[in-house]
């Protein structure tokens, strides 16, 4: 069965796209660049959502919804966020189309409805919100205004792959506003901690909370904070990202509060946001060659009962066995599918439920019935274990929890035994092919050497890790000096 | 304080956009046409949101999202929707901007960056949706396919009114596809029952659930059913569509699949939507010259708590009372807000939260404290009682619970004390300026009289009510033979 999925030692990418199609999450859609998130994957990304939407929630943001379309000027106004998006935006230039006159039954562009100031399709949203907060925005009582979106934006991109890198994708997007610098450092930093505990408490995957260099910055960002997960092939994947805006925003749509002395100051904002490109970094962090492998909190379906008989009198047997123990497992908050549709054998349905990453597989015969059992098959490890089907229900929510805490151990450990300190160039470069993964070497801060690094070798500074302990040293490539070490990779 | 707000009877209109401007639902934007959804507004939409997407799984629905793009190619295939939609289709025609050479730090049009076929922003999302089926569907195995969509659209509009009618709006469109037309029909009738039950049971808007007439059907349907409400001018109001496609859009993307007998034929289809004009018909329904009136089941906040209190000590007093009732309120799953602010006085108070249409208002002083008891206001009568604080969580739950039925049950008095019949074209027409509503009349079946009493009066078909009692009767125009009267008015 898992023959259709390629192994990753064959094909690494290929065998990421066969995971992300076989296992039903996306597929390719007829819009170059677009995808169609399928039901399972869009399942998988609702529990996403609906954590995260309760962490905003808890650290006091709302939502609220912001047009999908900006003005050209508007989006010009913040000079450097501009110039960073404007060779990924679609435009919209016309608002009709009309019959064409010269082919029955087909459609033009309207020349006459040519709109007077082009719309950019959103890539982000800083521009549409910041001049909307110039209306909402007098005084310090309006402050802070601690706002989250969730909405589809857009980045034109030459070469895509299905969730990792699309033309459409959907997102968050925080967009706060602060009366000091100081409150909204904290709220930066504080999201990125959001982030952090998200992706390690829910998606299993252990991230490196950091800042990234001045290149690799945010367009229109003063500090850029990320959390960076590593991938089974050593590449990193920047999971995450929390931006420091200073008063850029601010200043390029005149957004001014009165304090309490009633003197006049620039707001200070931040953004930050995560994506569907989580679910790549989900697939590639866990996965292994017989399919996805999905983290228990966020899987749509923690558990997939499979009942093992033939006809009509056997399967009545199981079902009140299972009817019951599907009652008090949803009673305990499990989400459980009785796969009992008789057009697939169990093997054939084994194999479907691991191509799709489910944490738990019960399989239950006559036999087991007899013996007031049945068989559990863990994703992760693949270990089967026959248990008692009395306190069979604690048992699924034990396991549950244990393949949780495993999926993430493993990543962990794989994490730290791909993070090698290195002190000359030609480790530097060698490692880099050989044992992928982060590197922690001396850089002099400079965006010079930061680009020759990676024109020489591909690899880009990921970031500096937050609470950095500082050391002197040389620089990789320039033996100049330096004060701490900083984590390079390859990257996704 | 409610001065702010113009009356129904000085402008309806006005108090229209004064409701969602100062409750604060909505915001206009830079964006001709788009609206910004405020955190206030867009919580009472999530409200609804999650009643609808909890109604949708429980009847088999599941959620997927497709891109936000169609390719001009695919957006032509179904040519009756093609026409429908093409006078108001948004077109992205380029995929970067770059700098003007002529003015630093401004951006034009990449003329380099054409694309090869443009791209319509999706109006709707059937060709798009249907082109991916084609590879999904294969044989009745895979069908039915009940998949739903949460999504923004883009629909260019010349005149715009918040929520009504504007550019972009925000909605869920299911696209089923079944085997046969029996079940595609059923599909459609359900899911406009589904839209029933929930604009009455949970809105507290009673409407009339029929079929539309040939003209004013969905570009592309065989039919449409909808359900159609009664603001207080009189005017209906479209609150939901569900649409029974027929093999129209199987035709057109060619999809087929096989039968159990190996047989080939094209599937059949539905599409079904409501979208945030819901709450533009909300507004209208219930509320009154002092603001929102909104319905307790998807009111963001139920019930606001306002002390009555000078300086700390008096202010600790009442909290000892009010945090443990926030406690048993919140437990009872009642939304709760504890205005306790100092910066506005509790007079401000009362008139902000009537604005915004909290259902209940609790006003807790000092003499109160000592007497046991609190007063709650509520909002649609504008009543207000002391109650004891012993069980007092229980009353804020039967008043809430009182409060849902008497504003339907009002709404629906002043339904069908708005509906007349009518058996006369002069009657038609005075009826329609002096007592506007449902006019319920003879119609002779022709779209040709149906255009010539839009003409002259801009009423419409609203629909022919399911179950409608067949009666013999000559139609209000012609006075030829008819078999039913149908639903005239005057329509958002
Ligand atoms: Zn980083
Ligand atoms: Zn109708």
């Amino acid at each position: 069965m898992s023959k259709e999925i390629t192994s990753r030692s064959e094909d690494y990418s290929k065998w990421y796209n066969d995971l992300v199609i076989k296992g039903e999450l996306a597929d390719y859609s007829a819009v170059r660049g677009c995808m169609v998130i399928k039901p399972y994957g869009f399942a998988l990304w609702e529990n996403m959502r609906d954590v995260l939407d309760n962490m905003f929630k808890q650290t006091g943001h709302v939502n609220a919804y912001f047009p999908l379309f900006v003005p050209k000027s508007l989006f010009e106004a913040e000079e450097k966020n501009a110039e960073g998006f404007a060779k990924e935006c679609a435009v919209v230039t016309h608002y009709r189309l009309k019959a064409d006159p010269e082919h029955k039954g087909k459609l033009i562009v309207d020349p006459e409805a040519k709109l007077e100031e082009e719309l950019v399709v959103r890539p982000t949203s800083e521009a549409i919100i910041w001049s909307t907060y110039k209306t909402w925005i007098q005084s310090y009582r309006d402050l802070p205004l601690l706002i989250n979106q969730w909405a589809n934006v857009v980045r034109w991109e030459m070469r895509t792959r299905l969730f990792l890198r699309t033309a459409e994708f959907l997102w968050q997007e925080g967009h706060t506003a602060h009366a000091t610098r100081e409150e909204a450092v904290e709220e930066a930093v504080k999201m990125l901690h959001v982030y952090g505990d998200f992706v390690e408490q829910y998606m299993a995957v252990p991230v490196i909370r950091g800042v990234k260099s001045e290149s690799e910055r945010f367009a229109g960002a003063v500090d850029t904070y990320c959390i960076e997960a590593l991938m089974q092939d050593g590449k990193a994947l920047q999971a995450g990202t929390s931006h420091f805006l200073g008063q850029n925003f601010a200043k390029a749509f005149d957004v001014k509060f009165s304090d309490k002395q009633n003197k006049l100051d620039y707001v200070w904002a931040t953004s930050w946001g995560v994506s569907t490109r989580l679910i790549g970094g989900l697939v590639m962090a866990h996965s292994d060659d017989e399919g996805l492998i999905l983290p228990p909190k966020i899987a749509p379906i923690q558990l997939v009962i499979v009942p093992i008989c033939k006809g009509e009198e056997q399967k009545a047997k199981i079902d009140a066995v299972i009817v019951p123990l599907m009652d008090r497992l949803k009673a305990k908050g499990v989400r459980v599918k009785y796969d009992d549709s008789d057009n697939q054998r169990p093997g054939w349905k084994f194999a479907e439920y691991e191509k799709k990453g489910v944490p738990l597989r019960m399989a239950i015969g006559l036999r087991d019935l007899e013996n007031g059992q049945a068989e559990l098959a863990r994703r992760d490890t693949r270990e089967k274990s026959t248990y008692s089907l009395e306190g069979f229900d604690d048992k699924v929510v034990e396991l549950l929890a244990d393949i949780q805490v495993s999926i993430f151990n493993k990543a962990k450990a794989f994490q730290q035994e791909n993070i090698t300190k290195v002190d000359t160039w030609e480790d530097f470069v060698r490692l880099l092919d050989e044992k992928p993964g982060f590197l922690s070497a001396h850089w002099d801060g400079t965006a010079d050497t930061e680009e020759k690094i990676k024109e020489l070798t591909k690899a880009t500074i990921r970031c500096i890790p937050l609470d950095n302990p500082q050391e002197e040293g040389k620089c990789i490539l320039t033996g100049k000096p330096s004060t701490q070490r900083v984590l390079f990779a390859r990257a996704y």
